[in-house]
């Protein structure tokens, strides 16, 4: 399966372009629920001081949705929905990545200066992860 | 009405720390409902690129909760329930600070590379703002 850029093949992934208010007086980007946020967010996560090379995700989630930020710096993200993989750089505290339920994520290329918000829509439970790929690519053609 | 830095003394509003994972593969900071995180998250706002000396917030909410983690750099935070003010630096992606609905917050002391995250319990609402301290001040002893 090849990697491309277009996101729209990939079941439910997209990326959302946040409300940014650009002033004198500083910067403001904004998202809300229902337009830009499709969840309600119970957790996040942020990582950072992330080393060169290290390739972080490449698991799935059974029931979890999440929203991607990279609040500074840039991260490569690429999302594969088990038939379509695309990925899509994360270079702009204004753009979100969606990635719904049974989403195989995998985040790399971190910058040395990357902050990466993550919004997930429910508290951290271990049996909702799916680290083997081969369960994940027959859960996520079954649905 | 002095500002002191015992936020204890502000009601409700409180620092709370996150959960810091470092490891060789980098920094991870967690936050979530109901240990760390009060509310369900329903907007997102960030805030980058405040010039220097400029003062932000001074307003309170009717009824929207806010969570304030500066993701890098670090701004100062005055938080006033109007009988107790308190101000705190911000300047670590794993604190964060709760401020409940009927608090008067204001931001400053931006530093340069400063991004400001702030979580909040509703979608926008110009009806839930107070702007005049007055009135804040009179709905808050109320309470």
């Amino acid at each position: 399966m090849s990697v491309d850029t277009d996101i729209t093949q990939v079941v439910g992934a997209r990326l959302v372009q946040l409300k940014r208010i650009d002033s004198e007086n500083g910067s403001l980007v904004v998202g809300e629920l229902p337009m830009q946020l499709p969840f309600v967010t119970r957790r996040i996560f942020t990582l950072f001081d992330i080393p060169e090379g290290e390739v972080r995700g490449t698991h799935a989630h059974r029931q979890c949705e999440q929203f991607l930020i990279c609040m500074t710096g840039s991260v490569s993200a690429i999302v594969d929905d088990g038939a379509h993989k695309a990925e899509v750089l994360l270079d702009d505290p204004a753009l979100g990545l969606y990635m719904p339920a049974l989403t195989w994520g995998t985040q790399y290329k971190y910058s040395a200066d990357a902050v990466l918000l993550v919004l997930a829509s429910d508290p951290y439970d271990a049996d909702d992860y799916i680290h083997e790929y081969d369960e994940f690519v027959a859960l996520a053609l079954q649905r």
